[in-house]
């Protein structure tokens, strides 16, 4: 299904062109800690009890190429969306409508909001909210209009834990090296230095945080101030996380700690005045004013094990720190919301973003979206999604966070079928975007692996803004686009080529076509 | 033996402070390179085939206590240092009288000169030498005089392969990290902002080299030029090369090469004019002129495994590139020049650094050194070795360059009586440096270990001049200071201690004494 846009790419290297490549990739990517921490099938628990070994990030060999109009057509919304999201957040009454129609099928849904109503009754204290956004996108060429040229669909917003950023500026570093050094062969015109746009993922990223932390203010009982990072543990992806940190410790003077998701409850409290007040396990006679807690934990149902879990999250939502993002915020990126917003015709996207060329421009980046339900569009949908013929142009997506469990085109009617009913509406029929085929070579695991792949264009965004209640109660304080990401993995459209999913992070080479 | 002079040192860390301590230092340093590949015996070959593993370089966990006064006091010969080597290697006649000495005891020495023979025979091409040295310390306190106070006394001049300065930098920065985040107790008050002294090894060695290369100036037959790093294969301690490496691409535009030492015959040519032309073996109708050879292979015999590499050496010796070193530098570093610099009321250091009140700077870092020859000294030197008592204060060291085979204090007597006399001129008997005791931890391979070390200070001094043949032909183009390396290994003074020659890389925390 996927068109033909892009010249022959990438090269083909011998022998020698790929060892010099190859051995030059992996000295740079470890000294500039383009890394994660080694899986446990490549390097078992026994082999290295403390954990202190690394391996290269999965990588692309070649930066993937990526039509220069869809990234600056990406790029041109990144506000937009900030704008759209940071008011869909700020809109309970609107949210408690998508989410009631999901408290029966989602229990995680249905966890968050009571965590929003028990803040709710006892009054938020916090009107400034963070996002550290990613909307991610694919090229789509319509098979049946080819005329009409490449464009941008948005697969997904991210409103909570967005990752990759601290590597994403890495490995156009890492791209940028292997061009300069003349790894790449000079027949490949398209990768010269005007054809790989820079990623400012970590420092956008870190100015997001530090306008949050400097919009809080000074502890007013005089304690010193930080930043937590609320993470997972362990974590593989450390160094994509520890470089956002350091450039906050070093370029914008900001104490940060990482706090595992699971000891929230041990290592903070809340004071009198709703403070975040956390106390270092290594410290325990030293207490800091939590300014902003930034989750890179938190997002999936399976990190909640108990109800001990849920008074962690309550304790930090209720809180005076600054939530990236809040509970409220976190729901505004469900599938449902996204849904809602592009199903065809909907009057949602006019209520969020008044001006009319701004909801334009959004509006193009929408790739249909059905509800599942008992609606009329829902009831389209169903049929589409039960026909063999129709169902093969639609991915099927549960409602939940978290990725994974998608179902695609012709293994949807068969998946409906042995579905009860009632689950139907726990998921959303997208319509299929069809990016155009290339190759390219991802290392990952210390293996090369060859073939064809997609590529996933994430666009970073930060805004920071206050919530009185009420439209005429939000402000918006910050508002910039924070850097990209390209994400690739394997189409998994031939034998032997990169597997289905094999994901790797990629840097991109604009071309013009 | 060792003396008090430090105070209580390191804090004892409880196990949440380890905790935080080591789990910080395990990130920082792979985000920021601080990295070796792991030994065969940490990770199996089959486990990395593709060797894409790295893990934290062995580091201590605190920066290990010198005295600032000696601190200061080695960093202020360097440049006579440099000044004094780079005399020593211009100086042939010099030379040939203590390599004579050595050819038929060490057949390594005497290949060496063989190399540089056969150049002289053809005629040197190219006047301008690099050094890119370093001068390694230990602090010194004499036992018989406690009030004299500690002062340095060099261990050894390093002349080729200078290593660790790629890492130096890096440590720093991780020691700097660790107080920043406030991993050192507060009550270790030593360490601080002005206690540790950054180490610039990374900037000083890239611009050493910079400085040679522009010098070097543009190829007459329009080829684009490049710097070679003749390095070994496979190379562990490759990240400690690269950072240097990268520093040379990024602020100073210069391109560079890795060849590694058995490759110089294929992958190089000597011209007509005799250039020194590379040819990459990822781009064989390329070729490239290279201004500068640095040497980190080469150094020692076991990488001279035929005739082959001779010739190697030989075609890099003969061509117009500067080489850092020149055979003749590397034997100006020989530890029988070194002895016969610092043999008791020698004349030789007056011949290399007219200047008085220099000379005797330099002078004062001398630690006696005799040679175990037939000589006046050289009676007076195995006296004091076979004697049991007398050789408690003195240590036996093999003329060769490459570090090992010492022979230490008690050992000495039994060591000669074993060993042929014909094969005693081959070593030199050198006092005892006595460093004053202190406690680190180190962490390597994974491991900690905690105990007794001994810290070796490295000055680097980078140094390039022009020699035209004789006293009037030299002059001196380029001499600074590099930076500086702390390297700390077990004293092996206790059980259950740092194992002897546990080695890691260090930063100074400097105490006024």
């Amino acid at each position: 299904m996927a068109t033909q846009l892009y010249p022959e790419y990438p090269p083909d290297l011998n022998e020698a062109e790929q060892t010099y490549l190859l051995s030059n990739l992996k000295d740079w990517s470890i000294a500039h800690g383009l890394a994660v921490r080694p899986t446990a099938s490549y390097v078992s628990a026994e082999t290295d009890p403390s954990g202190a070994l690394a391996t290269t990030a999965p990588v692309t060999l070649f930066p993937s190429l990526f039509p220069r109009v869809c990234f600056e057509q990406a790029k041109s919304v990144a506000q937009a969306y900030n704008e759209l999201y940071s008011a869909i957040a700020s809109d309970e009454e609107w949210l408690k409508q998508t989410v009631e129609e999901l408290v029966d099928i989602d229990d995680f849904i249905a966890e968050l909001w009571k965590v929003h109503l028990a803040v709710k009754q006892e009054g938020y204290v916090q009107p400034l909210n963070l996002g550290l956004f990613r909307s991610d996108y694919m090229v789509h060429t319509d098979p049946t209009n080819p005329q009409s040229g490449p464009c941008v669909k948005q697969v997904e917003f991210n409103t909570i834990a967005s990752s990759f950023g601290g590597l994403s500026s890495h490995v156009f570093g890492l791209h940028k090296h292997l061009l300069a050094i003349d790894a790449y062969p000079e027949t490949v015109a398209s990768i010269n230095d005007k054809s790989l746009p820079e990623s400012k993922s970590v420092p956008g990223l870190a100015l997001g945080m530090a306008k949050a932390h400097e919009a809080y203010g000074p502890s007013t009982g005089g304690l010193p101030t930080c930043v937590i990072f609320l993470v997972q543990d362990p974590e593989r992806n450390v160094f994509d996380q520890r470089h956002v940190e350091y450039e906050l410790n070093k370029t914008h003077g900001v104490r940060t700690f990482r706090l595992p998701f699971g000891r929230v409850l041990e290592d903070t409290k809340v004071d009198s005045d709703r403070k975040l007040i956390y106390t270092p396990p290594h410290a325990p006679s030293k207490q800091f004013e939590v300014t902003l807690v930034y989750f890179r934990a938190g997002y999936s149902p399976d990190e909640y094990h108990s109800q001990r879990d849920w008074d962690g999250r309550l304790q930090i939502e209720r809180s005076a720190a600054i939530k990236c993002p809040s509970v409220l915020t976190q729901l505004a990126g469900t599938k449902k919301a996204q849904q809602v917003l592009a199903t065809p015709h909907s009057p949602h996207l006019k209520r969020f973003l008044p001006d009319d060329a701004q909801a334009a421009e959004v509006l193009k980046t929408f790739a249909p979206i059905y509800p599942m339900d008992e609606s009329e569009a829902g009831k389209e949908a169903r049929k589409l999604a039960l026909d063999p013929e129709t169902a093969m142009r639609y991915v099927l997506k549960p409602q939940r966070e978290g990725g994974g469990n998608n179902v695609y085109r012709r293994a949807i009617p068969g998946f409906l079928k042995d579905t009860p009913e009632t689950h139907w509406p726990a998921h959303i029929l997208m319509e299929m975007i069809e990016p155009p085929a290339q190759d390219n070579v991802i290392f990952r695991n210390g293996e090369l692996q060859k073939g064809g792949v997609i590529c996933e264009l994430g666009i970073y965004g930060a805004c920071l803004w206050r919530d009185e209640g009420g439209q005429s109660g939000r402000e918006v304080l910050e508002n910039f686009e924070a850097g990209y990401l390209l994400r690739t993995k394997g189409s998994g459209s031939e034998e032997g080529g990169v597997a289905a999913g094999f994901g790797s992070v990629d840097s991109a080479c604009l071309v013009d076509v």
